[in-house]
């Protein structure tokens, strides 16, 4: 949070059907339907996020993300990093508030790895679903499905990784927490973090920019991430992987899809860091560890399937 | 137990190496080395057993499974299912007394699937490992690895099922818990239990006869199962697939292999069966997911590697 | 089961109110009515139970138990039993089919220590709730609150433990998992098993005759209990003691009330036993450990709350 | 993190026996020795923890806190918040490097609350025990006991929580997680956090100054929670309370007793938080469920085991 960006707080997926699309990140990953808007969009938030939401699904078609927006402090810090953002050359657009339902003005902006960034101050507080804010039971009742926590973050596949780092780093104030390199010493993925969480954001090296590998939600336990995989099963999901354990971050982790192809991720645990700790460096050699850590080998999906 | 037949007693395996395999056996799932043979054969149990043994190594050129063994109530139970045997048309063969040390005699025979069983009465009674009969504590310190629980059951490829569920089911008192039926009726698994477990031991249908497919160890938790994924990733050892659940018994599970190319389960949890439970069918063209509940489908090795 | 009873299979609760008790069982503990009765019994079952119920519920002018029941293989073997009952020396009652709705003929007696039991050898036999049994999931969606796996067994106070002892484990054929000794070596306390469950009964010595400690209710795991607890304070309902280990069986376990004043148990794990395992015992001056591993104290009401 | 400070660092706990305490750091709880001084004192660290020591054991004629200490980013920072501390009027000690071994130097205060505090930038960096910076495994191997993940905070008991809330969050850059408020809406507890941890630190107000009610060590399940549970009882350790959960913060907690009489706490999970975030309110007539979230009421150690 050095710069003031304090989390990933959305990120807008493109789906080929709506219902369809409802269906999984509501009656299976458990998110709540908080609002609609007039593009037919749909607003999604996980129960224990306090803004009004942190999905936004829109039919297109073809899937993949739109956009990936942090929130930071106030915004005076949105002026400063807009600034910042100029000065480091990335073009900016404004966009205003409402333009998202009930969020305030984003500054968007196309990284060097070819995917699309906002930066917002101002979301509407809706508090905790099912939870008081005086004397607050432990979890709310009636959640549907895996019951997910909260959106956590997104793996992107692109180019240009350095100029990635150097904007997400010098700029926006994140931390490098592990990287992967190889034999010649080229970052290959980097995980980037704001707060304690081993990941906030994560760039895989591809030829291709902007392309779309998950994103994650969070569970609370390795029995959640069981109670998942069954649910995966029972609804017939398309599964990836799962489920297992990360070698980057140790969470433990199952990857599905959505019906419209974009990769899911729920995942529990893993491990926490702080700005002073050494990044963490896994060998390329040892990628398939490094990704599937029981495995220790890549899934082919695991390279191919983006959006 | 309806013919006075407790439990799995022990299964002797071929190993190549002894040493190599007491590092899987003992360093890292766990199970507590009791005794030494003249013929070299190693000794060894799970803490939770109150016998002196449940798992014996033997070298030898080739890797598999020599005999599997049940425990019977008392020598007269065992009289009387030699006599029971003897009269189905199996042949049988008598182990004297201290054959397998500290155990008493053994009635040997082959199952129409080709696997050799062994029936016996007496083993020296040495409690729980690390545990009182007094005052227990929860669970002995200073177990190493997985700290597997108990040997659990074993899974089997022959022909000749049908034959092989008369002999247990009718001679040997076991009861039907899950079978897979081809599309013709055809009972290509079937699942057998003495007791509450799902299984006790279980045979699939195959064209040779007496092949091995795993030897099954209980932990305790979903939890204790992430841990010896963990533990697998940890040494370097060949993991078949897992952690995930099984369709069949729910049970969840890995499956790895020990250095001379012997299938280990660790699992835990599961369904719970009575005998007047009706017996759970799979549909074969569903055998991916009876198999591998979350993969729903079949990895190559599981019908290839067979010892 | 060596006398050919599989389990207990109901019992029957007296309830100051059946509308508020069916908050307790239904909605909190998770069981699912299956019928009423023209005397207004409910009739309730857990998901995983074959037969159409294992809970009745009464309405009454005091809270307790009315009977215990376990099932038996056939007729044949419940008039074996009738007989040796008997020979025995208890006086038996005979309840005709339908008595209870869908279960057949009961033969009720009551044993030294001031219990009812009964025996019976048929009920509707309805699967398990929301479970196929082709191709069954791992468990049924659309389950409540603590989402009570099966009912497992009752801990009863009363005096004449010998002859209670005799009559069960010679009579019935239950083999004893654990004691408590006095030290003079007097049974205080008895847990008995037919099966690989640490206990099916068990019965702690008391002054007076025929009193109720608890009904408990099997969930599957640890994490269970924890969202059990939580459901506990969520719903404001009377806790006793949890979570914690018992010594005795080492289940995990929370005891709490229903809106009468019985005693709920819920549990999850603990020891297998087999009928060849040395039973275990606690001294009765580490009481306090036996039943509360962790606190190792009784709380008051341990003693005191019976009905 | 808004003033630079990062995390709690290190504690110094006063003990009667050192040895008897190394039992209860070393062996139970699972911290790790790393050093020790001219004075007698021993350092101490959880195996995630990539500076030296956190715990720093002295003997000592009562039990209690020395000092509890957070580290700052860098020596500008320490050099600003020393200003800031004398500017907002406490009285500032400095204590030469080295006067902790390895550890940079210290800037010491006292808060209104009576308790001693300590700023560092620097202590020598040893990375995390057992575990490589370069293709980590999950965990490290040969951990003792309860493998506490990490020392988490401490609870004070003291008064002026209002001038001690003044100075921790308007000087020093905490923020407010969760409080409790008595009827007239004085703030009788607060806790405080500078990262996603729902306390960093936590006051409760109390007549005496300088009162220390536990430090408390991350573990990192609810199943590590009942072994550890398990251990106090196998070492005969005295318990305070649990396993059970918070009301405050939801983690999973249990209290239990150094041989000195100071309180140790272990827990997992929990809450997360984010500065944006409402703080939570308890009222004070629901201390008990705010406290032990299942007994819904305080034992009366509570109150009363300060050292």
């Amino acid at each position: 949070m050095k710069k003031g960006i304090i989390r990933p707080g959305h990120v807008q997926l493109r789906v080929l059907d709506i219902e369809a699309a409802l269906k999984h990140y509501v009656d299976l990953l458990g998110l709540i339907e908080t609002d609609r808007d007039e593009q037919g969009r749909v607003y999604l938030k996980a129960w224990s996020e306090v803004d009004k939401f942190s999905v936004v699904l829109c039919e297109a078609d073809e899937p993949g993300m739109d956009f990936m927006a942090f929130k930071v402090v106030d915004e005076a810090t949105l002026i400063q990093l807009e600034k910042d953002l100029i000065e480091f050359g990335v073009e900016v657009k404004n966009l205003p508030a409402g333009d998202l339902k009930d969020c305030g003005r984003r500054v968007q902006f196309v990284s060097p790895s070819g995917h699309c960034f906002e930066l917002y101050a101002d979301k509407k507080y809706t508090g905790k679903w099912g939870i008081h804010e005086t004397n607050p039971e432990a979890w709310p009742r009636g959640l549907r499905g895996m019951k997910a926590v909260r959106f956590d973050h997104c793996l992107f596949y692109g180019d240009e990784l350095a100029a990635t780092y150097d904007l997400f780093v010098n700029v926006l104030g994140f931390f490098l927490t592990e990287q992967v390199l190889d034999p010649e010493g080229n970052r290959i993925a980097q995980f980037l973090s704001l707060s304690m969480k081993a990941h906030d954001i994560a760039f895989i090296q591809h030829e291709e920019k902007g392309k779309f590998h998950h994103a994650s939600f969070y569970l609370e336990t390795w029995e959640d991430i069981l109670r998942a995989a069954d649910l995966i099963s029972m609804t017939d999901t398309p599964l990836d992987i799962g489920p297992t354990r990360h070698g980057l971050t140790h969470g433990k982790t199952i990857y599905f899809f959505d019906p419209s192809g974009n990769r899911t991720e729920v995942f529990a645990d893993g491990d926490y860091v702080y700005p002073d700790h050494n990044p963490i460096t896994w060998k390329a050699e040892d990628l398939g560890k490094a990704i599937f850590y029981h495995d220790r080998e890549l899934n082919e999906r695991f390279l191919t399937v983006l959006t």
